[in-house]
C-alpha cells in the first residue's frame, strides 16, 4: 500500500513508520524533515500536502498538540491549541483527504488515554481526544467508496516516560511498538469506526 | 439555589427550567427573549453575561448548534459551527464562569446520543458531543472549591420528533421532561464527572 504518515518524526510516528515500512510505501509528512511538509492547523497546508502526494491507500495521523495546565488556568485562548491541532487538525485531514484516498482505503487518527482515564492538567487534551473518537465513530457509518476510519488511543508511551512520568502517577506506559500494532490493525484490517485502546 | 440557565428558550431548556423553577431562582440566558442575552460563540458575550448575573450556585447549558449534512459534503468551514457553538461555546461557559460559581456549585453541559449511537449526517454534532463529554470527565477531577461538573446526553426529544424523525430511524424519542430529570440530578445531587445518558 501507499501510506501517507502525518507526524512521521514523532515518537509514535517513528514507531508506526518502522513497522509499516516493512511492507508498505511510506510517505512521511510533518512540520520538519519529512518527505512532505504540512501544518495540520492550516487548511491550505493540508490541501497542498494532498495535492503533492496524490492518491494513497491509507492516511495515518500520529500528531496533534494540546496545552497542559490546571483547569483553573485554562483560558479559551490556551484551549485553542487542542482545538486547532489535535481536534480540527486531525478531522480536517479526513475532510480534505477523502478524495485522495482510494476505494477501500482508510484513515487512522490518534486519540489518547486521557479521555478515559483523566489526569490533572489534561482537560484540554481529553476534550480533543473525545471529539476525535466520536467523530470517527460517526463518520465511519457514512464514509464513501468503502473507505474505513478508526482511531488509536495509546497510553503514555514508554519512550516518553522519563519526560512525563510525574503527570501520570500509577499509569502503565506502553512501548510505541505496541501502539504501532493498533495502527497496523486499522490499516491492514477490515474494521471501521473503532477506537483501539492501547492501555 | 440561584441557577443560570443558558439556552432557556429551547425545547430542552424550557423543560429543564420548568422543573427547576419549582424550587430555585432561575436566571434565563439566551440569544433572544431571556433575562440576559448571550451568544456562547463569543468570549466577550459570555464574560458580559457573567458580569451581569454575578454569583450563582449552578450554571446549566442546554444549548449549542451543529451543522448536519453528509460526511462527503462536510467542509472544515461547515464543521466550525459545532466547534464554535456546541463544543467551545459550552466549554467556555465553564472556563469563563469558574469565578462566578459559588463553592460547592455546579456546571451541567449538554451532549447528545449521536456520539454513542451515530446517524448519517451527524458526524459534526457527534464530534462536539464527544469533546464535551471528555472535557467534563477530565475537568471534574480538578475543579476548585468543590465545584462539580457533569453533562446530560439526551436522545432525540419527543417534542422535536415531528421535525427530526426521518433522521432518527428506530430511535426512541424521550420527553424533554425526562431529560430534565438528569439536569436535576446533576444540580441537586452530589456526583461529578458524569455524562447522564437519557436514552
Amino acid at each position: 500500500m501507499r501510506i501517507l504518515m502525518i507526524g512521521a518524526s514523532g515518537t509514535l510516528g517513528r514507531a508506526v513508520t518502522k513497522e509499516l515500512e516493512k511492507k508498505h510505501e511510506m510517505i512521511r509528512a510533518g512540520r520538519h524533515g519529512a518527505d512532505v511538509t504540512v501544518d495540520i492547523q492550516s487548511v491550505d497546508s493540508i490541501t497542498n500536502m494532498y495535492r503533492q502526494v496524490g492518491k494513497v491507500d491509507a492516511v495515518i495521523s500520529a500528531t496533534g498538540s494540546a496545552h497542559f495546565g490546571p483547569i483553573t488556568d485554562l483560558t479559551p485562548e490556551l484551549n485553542e491549541l487542542a482545538i486547532e491541532s489535535k481536534l480540527k487538525g486531525q478531522i480536517n485531514l479526513v475532510l480534505l483527504g477523502l478524495d485522495y484516498v482510494k476505494d477501500g482505503g482508510s484513515f487512522t487518527l490518534t486519540t489518547g488515554i486521557l479521555m478515559d482515564d483523566p489526569i490533572a492538567q489534561g482537560a484540554s487534551a481529553a476534550m480533543a481526544n473525545g471529539g476525535v473518537k466520536a467523530f470517527v465513530k460517526s463518520a465511519a457509518i457514512e464514509m464513501p467508496r468503502g473507505i474505513r476510519i478508526n482511531s488509536v488511543s495509546p497510553s503514555v508511551l514508554q519512550e516518553s516516560w522519563d519526560q512525563y512520568a510525574s503527570f501520570f502517577p500509577g499509569f502503565e506506559a506502553v512501548p510505541a511498538a505496541r501502539a504501532a500494532l493498533a495502527f497496523i490493525k486499522s490499516v491492514e484490517g477490515a474494521q471501521t469506526g473503532q477506537n483501539y485502546e492501547v492501555y
